[in-house]
């Protein structure tokens, strides 16, 4: 059981590293590691579950669609955190290849499904 | 809406500074900002949620209670998580006063509650 989110980090990833911190209760928590990676150009996340995502190390650029299918890229610091509801669509444009970039991730399906 | 959790810090606290980051079906995830804030040295909380914490920033001690009743102090640094389950009950030994700490927490209810 990882003790620590920011101890023990891979320097380089051939993909990305998610781990489970928890899962219970119909909630899963998650470290993810990524070392540059990101997804493809007309790849895009639309998840059934609600994610709270927070940047805990390095950089990342997400591309988010809004309702009305507007779409927005939007930078992340150490510190930053984004709420996308289930089927926020979303994209991950880029992650800082330079250094390694650690998420925490929450993920819980939406009341009643 | 806090956009950065390590941001926008107060430097003392007559208590602890709790905010709310997401509230949605069933998950509450809030920052808390401590400057030495502690518990009485009786008072245990035994809450009915699930409970994930992590440090961002600071020092903290937990005393926990484990099953069958033997109490462990718990240190976290920057980075150290712990998972409480419903009704762990625990308590907040000590908080650094000579700094600021920023702790993120995750509540939800046990499955069938």
């Amino acid at each position: 059981m990882l003790k620590n989110l920011l101890a023990d980090l891979p320097t380089s990833l051939s993909e990305e590293l998610m781990e489970d911190l928890v899962c219970a209760d119909g909630v899963r928590i998650e470290r993810i590691v990524s070392t540059g990676q990101c997804s493809a150009p007309d790849d895009w996340y639309d998840q059934d579950e609600n994610e709270w995502v927070l940047l805990l190390a390095g950089a990342a650029r997400l591309e988010i669609e809004w309702e009305g299918g507007q779409r927005r890229m939007v930078d992340l610091q150490s510190g930053d955190h984004c709420y996308l509801p289930a089927h926020r669509r979303h994209r991950v444009e880029w992650t800082n290849s330079e250094e390694v970039t650690v998420w925490l991730a929450v993920w819980w399906m939406p009341a009643g499904r």
